[in-house]
């Protein structure tokens, strides 16, 4: 096996992929890009003879979109296996737009994804992945490492996640006061149906971040009724399959508000409801972090968010915390960069 | 002008179009119909020389689902105009499912639908519809009455549409005792994209009727936990245009339960966050009705509605009347059948 | 049997149907053409007693996009059978796209299918296609004359195919000079679902040339940056079927350029990496001819193509020569109209 095998995914941009400003929506993208690494971790995993699987997205690391694409672009996606422990495969994505009629390309994101091969015969079990070999030692201690951490984090999310109460929507927006959490929590239902799910029947990850970002997206706009765009996403830790049939319920509210961007939890809960007697169940949950802007494409300040309650407050602290720690760590990256 | 303009329009019925049970949505069907009459009802209005004009859907009459449709199956849609009157087109739309494999073919749908020509310039101008020929006097006249008839009504459900309350969502499922009111209440937000929308860049009625049905059917299925088809659909009134760019808010609470069917009132509520300055209002309101199938296709028996509030022992009682009324009317129907 | 079943086919295009000029793609119209001609040939043959069985495309005739259609039109899709051998059924299917606002229509196509009905228990058994009847002797001397050379040139083409090396895709478009074979060939990876599928199970082949038409559209962007559209399409031979839950690679290289027109070959790769351990195998190949069109609609110079290796010195040397065959044939029946 190759370290390195590449895989591209071009598609041009539609006006369905868009908003009404013409930027191509965050989740549009994270879909895409899951499908790529969905494809080329498949493609591994059955690349030896032996039972045949399926690769289910477990775990997308935290991805920012570096710049906007547009419709009428081209958007290029180009995934390649980066390390494979006994049951995982890391995959890592690389997204350009390009503008064919200038020839102009830009970097809109780079992502990190981990597979875990199913049986097609038995979804519950989880098969080997055939070793990838690495030009350099180093390249696989690296990625021992990023294994080892994201393990680990994968760990403190499942226990993290029981306790997470389920948001209280109120649509009666009226009787709220504007630039509060009530006042822009949203929520979206969807039947799911057999294209979004995978030949084992469960829905393809990047369906669900696609309706993730579509309701962060909304509640990011109820809140500072400008245009807005997908900013960051954090770690998305996948720790519960959906089926096909299920109900899932999609629901946003906001955490927290700098200066120029807003914070945006999502919790997906699904509801098994027709095949089996299973109890509704929280899937994934995830923050998004939107940044306004103006005609102009320049970032607007963001309106603060009231925080009334309690819950509210202690969210919002938290929010600032992540914040804090993103910027600090961005700005250690800037500062090595520098120095190289 | 003849009276008989007739516009044929086929589509082979996917998975997506479907159910898990492998029956196609109602949802689907409404907006196949939506879209013939569309068709031919802008084309009509614009066929003398004049203003140029896009045809809006202002009401569709009761519709109800008479067999199946199946994955696989074609649905062959086919319209006509049966009516003028100066501002407004009817539009009788007949809808027969077709196994190619078999040749068998049913009908499943007769609605009749009406539209008004809005101009291209300024949609807030309507205008004069060119008159049809018909082959009978009496075609004329009873067109005549059917127009005033749905034309109190539509004055009727506008005075009364600005009363309803917005419904109290509560996605706290689990506090909630099964087949109650609160439990099975569900809601979807969706952005409005181009796709939906006409040359004018207002949704089309059929794609806010279909995803009306969406939300529905998920009421449906969680309150009796089966599988669940559309049965009919009540008179549906679009009193107000939804512009592209709104965030539309699709609401659903069963209303009431007879032995064998489920009432559910569904609202579409508009929000026009970006572009204007506009309140958010209610553009469409509803009543579904629903029947749960066995898996051999019969009809089951469905659990009763537990009623709580004052308010939905009211509406229970209300769609009770609806139920009486047009079994009532069925029965009529098929003595007068009976008899010629 | 009658010879003439017409069969329409209507529906409005919307933006995702088309470039950002608005211009319908020529995938779009390819996609409904063949659906049309499915739906008729598999009504066809099982319109006799015997095994259910469903129609496959088999190969498109070559066709000619004769004037653009636009968002907002309606395209009205007819096809009628004009010829049946013991095995195949000829279909000739005709596109007008139909400006409602101005009542204006236009032809934009005429195509020529061939389908060949599967069992739908055995999906490697052929079956006997119920013969139609013809109103004149003549259409069926001429018919049969369409099948001889349809045949010949498939079992050409079925041993050409197996030739073909797959084509060296470069992403690294950066190192490329413009205007070189290298610079603007392009590919996409496709995950068949199952709305793609025919209810055998297989790849419909509307699906697979509206991916053709994607990345050739692509590949000519690049090549001349401004808008394009597609002028013509080759005849496509569908040698080998592919299977639901496939990986499929389209690929595109510009092979030929004349002063107002690029010829791009297209080949499709099927995957079948999960379910079976059969290789990756050449499906369908073709070449598209594409213009490069003004705002103003009108033709525009090509940038003549940059051959490099003595392969792509050959292929634009084959391709000149398919262009002046194509060329000699429409001015010999332009002549024979003119002396009609």
């Amino acid at each position: 096996m190759r370290a390195a095998m590449a895989r591209q995914l071009s598609r041009i941009m539609r006006p369905d992929d868009a908003n009404i400003a013409g930027n191509v929506h965050g989740g549009t993208i994270l879909k895409m890009i899951e499908e790529a690494g969905a494809i080329i971790s498949t493609r591994h995993c059955n690349s030896q003879a032996g039972e045949p699987c399926v690769a289910a997205l477990a775990r997308v690391e935290r991805t920012d979109f570096l710049s906007p694409m547009c419709i009428g672009e081209v958007a290029n996606v180009s995934a390649e296996i980066t390390y494979t422990s006994r049951h995982s495969v890391e995959v890592q994505v690389n997204v350009m737009s390009e503008n064919i009629l200038t020839g102009a390309k830009k970097v809109t994101n780079k992502a990190t994804l981990w597979y875990v091969p199913l049986s097609l015969k038995n979804v519950n079990k989880v098969l080997e992945v055939p070793p990838i070999q690495y030009a350099r030692k180093e390249q696989e201690d690296e990625g021992k490492k990023r294994y080892e951490e994201q393990k680990l984090d994968r760990l403190e999310t499942k226990q993290r996640n029981g306790d997470v109460i389920l948001p209280v929507i109120n649509p009666d927006r009226q009787t709220k006061e504007p630039h509060t959490v009530g006042y822009s929590q949203s929520s979206l239902i969807h039947l799911v149906g057999p294209s979004d799910c995978t030949l084992l029947g469960f829905v393809h990850g990047g369906v669900t971040m696609k309706l993730m970002d579509e309701v962060a997206g909304i509640v990011a706009a109820r809140h500072c009724k400008t245009n807005i765009v997908t900013a960051s996403v954090d770690a998305i830790n996948f720790h519960e399959k959906i089926k096909k049939g299920c109900v899932i319920t999609v629901s946003g509210r906001m955490t927290f508000t700098s200066n120029k961007s807003m914070e945006i939890e999502v919790f997906v809960d699904a509801d098994p409801f027709v095949d089996e007697p299973r109890e509704r169940y929280r899937a994934v949950s995830a923050f998004f972090t939107y940044v306004s802007l103006s005609k102009e494409g320049k970032p607007l300040p963001v309106p603060q968010l009231l925080t009334e309650t309690e819950d509210e407050k202690r969210r919002f602290e938290e929010g600032k915390g992540r914040y804090l720690q993103t910027k600090a760590k961005r700005q250690a990256q800037m500062q090595q960069a520098a120095q190289q």
